[in-house]
């Protein structure tokens, strides 16, 4: 479907030409006469083979340098395909080269792939024959020269960050994440079900929750037409009934006079009028500016969906009802806590991962996230192996080898009491946080046992009912409930979940020892009162899991557009 | 890795034994000992070649009848996999029968799969030997019974509806549709990108807007805090300031007494100490219950994000920046619209699929929402047959037709002039809505092109700049805009998008022109600055491609949890 006004292009980029997983951005070239420079530099051969094509190729200048005193100029180009550029040479009669050379610089340009000269490290680079367009950069205001910038520093850049290697990077290796968790997922007969961002039901009453409301809007537009039409003064209004009064003796008094139909029945129309003035001006002297009050609170009832609503927390709750009749599903959405931490591991908005199954139990539950953890790693050693190398060069030497490590090994698996005892008789160490049975694991825990004990990744399950929430099944002993996390090493916990209580009775139980009201959990008890089934779920935050395969310290520096206290840019 | 206590399984369920791409259920297996009935009855041979194997399944009854003389019971068993049931057989031996046949109950069996007598319609059944587990149901206080339930009675019950043939059909429609797009666009060189939902910058200045506040919550717990714990009154205030004093003429008076250092370092001391609880009292003083204000308005400062934030009603902007950096991009993420619609055809909180493509014009971009949508259509005729067939016996005749059609005939293309001119001409059907060249065209307008002028999908482009975003590309003719509708019958517009705007003299003309400030579109303007690109995308409304594919009437009734004025269940 490309143009038919073309030169000849890479004849069709047929996807049988390439390799190594790289054919995908080959099909582009069905739509469009551009080539990715993925499908050009990511074959085995480096591209060898394609030499004597010729294409279009778009990109952004990385480095660029006028050679043989002017004469031609070679430009590193890179258009976010990949991490690997595309050397371009132009001679300065196809183009004036000052204006390319420049960092920044966004070039579309047509020529032929080419052998280069012997000795030099690509396998292939273009001759521009001619440059269709150019999007030039004045290097003097440019925010993001060639020099290396602190990832603190891009934060203020969220727009322009992602021209950087690593912001780059790090795109396409969430993106290989999210690909492979729906591959997987559908892989495994699992639906993908989209639970709500708005929600009027708090998962866990925790608390730390973001409203959404249109109150605010609605007393603003109230404000400015009462300014424009004020409210009807006292005296209008008393008017007005005047003028009611004085239609109503008039018509009292017709009729005393045995006046005629005619005369009465405008008479009458008459007072339905300045009754119906009159209405309308009781109505409009009631709106006040502000916000909708009702027994000195905000009157909910006037919000959007006439009550409270807020961001959801998590979608386990609502999949559940999924799961109770589709049997294997999993959310993958949005989540938002309103906590005011500034650390390096909490936003306010991040992504998460939850499925949810149905028929089955706590140990089906780790079957399946052990295998999902390492069918993602798997994935980026298999589809981003050139992007991991980048993160081991620059952030983080063991990155690769922590996702073969994963991705190889069983996973340990230890009851929580098992795990405190381990942490108990740790002589090694000293934890900031005391360990004793009953107490929630600290990161330093979590990670001491993934780390330093076991060198791999560790499943903990059944924990002690008293830290952990009202759904979770309890156990036969009464002490601790069908709980599960998953510890891996660099980042500690990283899946949690659980087998839900499927008992009526119990739940029940649970919801009211928790201290939390019956009324809002109606619904989610329906699914125990009718044709109740033993089911299971956990959650993988997706950022964790990026931090985990990059080695990147901040999460701010994981995820596209991040919100924290005081910033939500663009 | 299945428990090693249970009887044989389908041995390991191996891919290999299955067909019609089922195999996807059949692999659960690995982690469970139960096997989903759409890896036993949507094989090609429904099944007949797995008699004999032994098998755990579960599921809920769709209908049950006890049949000789209450010797045995029959249930049609779902397990929301595909819309067939499996067939089970339960002797009165095995199991009560009572409890078993109730609409809704849900059973978790293990038996043997057998060839059922010759003449019965399916292929194959089960044979229960053992009830692990189950749910029953009280048929007097179940509210979806077996007879038939409109959908609108259903939307009073979005935690059990997923149980009922329909909303199991959309839902796994729904499922097939999103894995299709990820599939078509990673498969095409796209990296998926996800934006922001809370935003401080609003797309198009199109005002219906949700707020994002934790300012009500605030004001609530400073309101408890202060009940608790009231506010100095002025007269604390004072007698500490007088404390300061006191303490400060102390030291005044050892110094002029010149005492010895250690007397006058405690009064400093204690002087520090006076000062200190003073400000913590003036501090509190300031604490004021309600909404914090400034200048009469409430103070966003105090916000959490310390400014207004709102939920997005597209990612567009946001993910141009990805664009222009990684050059294939796409977001698949939730929007939202504060608009008070109560049609059929609006949601307050909808999915969209958005596309932003680099070095690409609009031809480009029809070329890939073309391709976009028939694949989608052809995904669902390879993947959802079933289903569809479901939807085609209840709901709508035409959907398959409809599916098959889009996904083999090549999409009309006219200008928004030529698309104006043939409604003109129009003379059979008088519409409601005036036709002149400058209107937006309706959905009466949209659908007649696509359904009765030409029957197949029509993109319409190049339209009147006065009636679209400033973002979209200025035409050589100064009086339209790169703009493209994909219209398609049944729903009328499918898809919208533009080349964008790339000259920054032109978009800071367009902005202006349209009203808006600059100074929020900085950023966005950062791209035209830098390196600019030619660049489109076009946007999907999902529900409107699930609403096109199912032939369904109201989109309440294809998204999970539907969010309307008044209405957000759960």
């Amino acid at each position: 479907m490309a143009s038919d006004t073309t030169p000849p292009l890479i004849d069709q980029m047929a996807a049988t030409t390439l390799d190594d997983g790289h054919n995908a951005s080959a099909l582009w070239a069905q739509f469009s006469d551009r080539v990715m420079i993925r499908s050009i530099v990511c074959r085995s051969d480096g591209g060898a083979g394609l030499a004597g094509q010729n294409v279009r190729v778009g990109g952004w200048v990385k480095t660029g340098r006028e050679q043989g005193k002017g004469s031609f100029a070679f430009l590193e180009l890179n258009d976010g395909s990949c991490p690997a550029n595309l050397q371009v040479i132009v001679e300065k009669e196809v183009s004036p080269l000052e204006q390319l050379v420049q960092t920044g610089t966004c070039v579309y340009v047509q020529g032929q792939l080419k052998e280069p000269p012997a000795g030099t490290k690509q396998k292939v680079e273009l001759r521009v024959e001619k440059v269709i367009d150019v999007g030039p950069v004045d290097p003097a205001k440019y925010p993001l020269p060639k020099t290396r910038l602190t990832l603190e520093f891009l934060r203020d850049f969220v727009h322009l960050r992602p021209r950087t290697n690593t912001i780059s990077a790090v795109a396409r290796i969430r993106n290989a994440l999210a690909y492979a968790t729906h591959t997987f997922f559908q892989k495994h007969g699992f639906l993908y079900v989209h639970t709500p961002i708005i929600t009027t039901s708090d998962c866990e009453g925790a608390g730390e929750l973001f409203q959404v409301t249109t109150l605010f809007s609605d007393a603003e537009k109230l404000e400015k037409e009462l300014k424009q039409n004020p409210p009807p003064s006292e005296s209008e209004i008393e008017a007005a009934n005047l003028l009611v009064k004085e239609k109503g003796d008039i018509i009292s008094k017709l009729k005393s006079a045995k006046a005629n139909k005619e005369e009465i029945t405008a008479a009458v129309s008459e007072l339905t009028i300045a009754k119906d003035s009159l209405a309308r001006l009781e109505e409009r002297s009631k709106l006040k500016p502000g916000l909708p009050q009702k027994d000195g609170k905000i009157d909910y009832s006037r919000d959007f969906f006439a009550r409270q609503a807020f961001l959801t927390v998590s979608g386990q709750l609502q999949v559940e009802g999924f799961a109770c009749a589709l049997s294997n599903v999993y959310t993958f959405g949005p989540t938002f806590r309103a906590e005011h931490s500034h650390t390096s591991r909490h936003l306010a908005e991040f992504w998460m991962v939850e499925p949810e199954i149905a028929f089955a139990d706590l140990k089906d539950n780790m079957n399946c996230a052990e295998a999902y953890v390492k069918f993602l790693c798997q994935w980026l050693l298999d589809n981003c192996l050139d992007d991991m190398e980048f993160m081991v060069k620059n952030f983080d030497k063991t990155a690769i080898d922590r996702l073969k490590m994963v991705a190889s090994t069983p996973f340990e698996r230890i009851s929580y009491t098992e795990a405190v005892q381990l942490l108990e008789n740790v002589t090694d160490k000293k934890f900031d946080n005391k360990v004793e049975w009953g107490i929630d694991l600290a990161s330093e825990h979590e990670r001491y046992l993934s780390e330093i004990i076991f060198k791999k990744p560790v499943i903990v399950y059944n924990y002690p009912k008293g830290i952990k929430a009202f759904y979770m099944r309890l156990n036969e002993d009464m002490k601790t409930v069908a709980a599960m996390d998953v510890l891996v090493p660099k980042v500690g916990e990283l899946v949690g979940g659980s087998q839900r209580e499927e008992r009526y009775e119990v739940i029940e139980k649970r919801i009211l020892e928790a201290g939390l009201p019956l009324e809002p959990y109606d619904w989610y008890l329906d699914m125990r009162r009718y044709g109740t089934v033993k089911h299971c779920g956990f959650g993988l935050g997706f950022e964790r899991m990026v931090l985990f395969a990059t080695g990147i310290d901040n999460i701010r520096d994981v995820i596209p557009f991040p919100r924290y206290p005081g910033r939500a840019d663009l």
